[in-house]
């Protein structure tokens, strides 16, 4: 059997650690010249196999494709475009087996979250349904962690840990400042539908600040909340707010929306944090500070988790390991095999159990008032945000790598997207 | 001569590093027993001196006080107070006199910015006018960067260090997304009136990033800014903006203002991203992000610089020696010697020369268009990001110390504020 080539492409937002995946496909595919000739990577995502807009990531040093591994973002560029079904779009489906092809692609490597879990889903039927054989293997990636089976999602132990370390040294600030100035701090975390990087910000808790946690899967009553907030600064002299910007009201309002919607169809959020701060002030006076991470929450390499960073290149790899096992339709994950100390494995899961399937943070994970997390949550939690992987630094900033990303040469004629 | 008592406190915004000074006079007032008996600290700032609130520092061992170096935040508490002159209130000046006979106080060390060295040469001013000899210290802190006389101040090399990686990390994440998403990321930084952190943003140009930066110094143009924005986009893909809180237009207006000002009569500022992120999405339709960092930036001692921290617990060592020799109303300073290597040594100004004058960009530091900075203020930035100094990690997140903060018995009555 001659070798086939890979395509590898990343999906939807992007993360500190999904070039660390990028590297663990890349550098296991290269340990096996004998089945995966070279890895075509798709300039911003599935776009790119569309177009027939390829890079020749073979041209990469192996030195930067190392530096993948601490690099955030996505170094072959994302996109946001989501396949439509089969029957609804046949022309889509018919240039990608028209692309590989041309240039031999046998495997399909789709790094990204639950939309792109779908998009891959739909290419690893391609065989079946017109007759091209091609394995569609999904590595996971999302900070929301919200993709089924897996323990968790590379991306959101990162974010996880930069959310807790800023809440937490944001709430040291505060606590000197309280007596005579600002009382209440909001800070405002990603997650559309997921409470999980919220409830990063609850673990401050446990070093004995007075935080409230605002989670999406608890309806927000205004009334009570302000009492929780009243309570807090009472105790303590200040309290900090964890608004997630998927909180919303029970008629479905989020605190804060900007209007606008992304080709997934989700509310483009934003603006929760100010929302909640001035409505702490109007109800009691207390001078307030806000911030609102927004991508500096996800791009945050500088302080990435060690087992993120590990487990991102280990499904990177993985997913290599599964193509030339064979398989197709199929996501590898992390199973969990304790807590404490944490140990894990990779294991894998059908696609099309993982597809288009979102998981929330448990009840039981979310304590009875709603504004805090339980033990079984920070059991959870702990291991996902252990051990520091840092970046080189030069000059002062940390040296991350910008690719050459040449094109493959094109063979075939125009698509129009 | 018998050993006298020192007061130390911190005022104003707290920073990631002020605690690494507080470490300096508290070890260097340790190493000299016989002439500093013991450090008092204020409990938050001056307002501990006037309400008899101090805290005993002799109680803590010496292992949380070196901890102290790696702790961002206030660690006796900080406050928002500005002592009047005397003519104004001769009552304050002599309740702090009556609290230093009560606690045999002879050094006040005074840790703070601009309007902290104005009530440190208020204190300095005390033998003469009112007879009681007391020797007042001014440490740097402020990571406004606005102090005369001194290379740079305590928490802002730590800031700097904090926006550029920021900044960078973000633009290395809208670059991935911008084919088919985010186009613009706008972050907000701190500075009231002097645009160093902002500057501090645009260190990341370096790196190829199309980064506009929005300076206090120069009026705000909308139609200038928008025409900029759509040659950054055109030209890379996608943009950044750096927006300083202080940004206005020309009649003085800042782009965002909450309308509520803080002790000092400073307007209390926040929102100037979203300002900026909806005059572009007005403008051209280009699909946004904005983050606002406030206290994260100031707070994160995660990433601090290590020249910021060698430095203020320099300016702490200092301080305690410069009373020790006789020294009044004065303030240790940091002294460039060269900017490549970068070669420091510690000097000193009169207080008379540094209370109440802000130092802002000089006009050849920021380009003729306004929105980037020349090379004569990259030589400057940079040595003051250089090297990382991490603190120690627990459990995932950093070990920062919480003191015992155990009150001094009192002597005197009540004190109205």
């Amino acid at each position: 059997m001659t070798a086939k080539n890979a395509f590898y492409a990343q999906s939807g937002g992007v993360t500190s650690v999904i070039n660390a995946s990028a590297c663990g496909v890349i550098e296991t595919a290269r340990a096996h010249p004998d089945k995966i000739a070279n890895v075509y990577a798709g300039r911003n995502g599935i776009i790119g196999a569309l177009t027939e807009d390829l890079i020749d990531t073979n041209l990469e040093s192996a030195e930067n494709i190392a530096a993948l591994r601490y690099t955030p973002s996505g170094a072959f560029g994302s996109c946001r475009y989501k396949l439509k079904s089969l029957e609804a779009n046949k022309r889509e489906y018919d240039r990608l087996i028209e692309v590989f092809k041309a240039h031999n692609i046998g495997y399909f490597f789709y790094n990204g979250g639950g939309d792109s879990a779908d998009t891959c889903y739909k290419v690893s039927q391609l065989s079946a349904a017109l007759g091209y054989p091609v394995q569609a293997i999904h590595v996971p990636k999302t900070v929301d962690n919200d993709l089924p089976i897996t323990d968790n999602c590379p991306g959101f132990g990162s974010v996880a840990k930069y959310i807790a370390t800023s809440t937490l040294e944001a709430a040291f600030d505060v606590r000197s400042m309280s007596a005579t100035s600002t009382k209440i701090f909001v800070i405002e975390v990603m997650g559309r539908h997921a409470g999980w990087i919220a409830a990063a910000g609850a673990l401050v808790a446990d070093q004995g600040m007075p935080v409230l946690t605002l989670f999406p899967e608890v309806e927000f009553d205004q009334e009570r909340f302000l009492a929780a907030v009243k309570a807090k600064v009472e105790a303590h002299g200040f309290g900090i707010v964890c608004v997630s910007e998927g909180c919303h009201y029970p008629d479905g309002r989020f605190l804060a929306e900007q209007g606008t919607r992304d080709a997934f169809g989700h509310a483009q959020l934003g603006g929760a944090a100010p929302v909640v701060a001035n409505m702490i002030k109007d109800a009691f006076g207390y001078k307030f500070h806000w911030a609102v991470a927004d991508y500096l929450q996800r791009a945050a390499r500088h302080l990435a988790s060690k087992s993120d960073v590990e487990q991102a290149y280990a499904l990177g790899q993985a997913g290599v390991e599964l193509a030339i096992a064979g398989h197709n339709a199929i996501m590898p994950t992390v199973v969990r095999k304790s807590s404490s100390p944490y140990v894990w494995e990779i294991g894998h899961a059908p696609l099309s159990e993982v597809a288009n399937v979102e998981k929330f943070m448990p009840a039981d994970f979310i304590t009875a008032d709603g504004y805090g997390i339980t033990d079984k949550c920070r059991e959870y939690l702990y291991p996902l945000i252990q051990g520091e992987d840092y970046p080189p630094y030069e000059n002062g900033l940390p040296r991350y790598v910008t690719l050459k990303n040449v094109p493959v040469p094109r063979k075939l004629g125009d698509f129009a997207l």
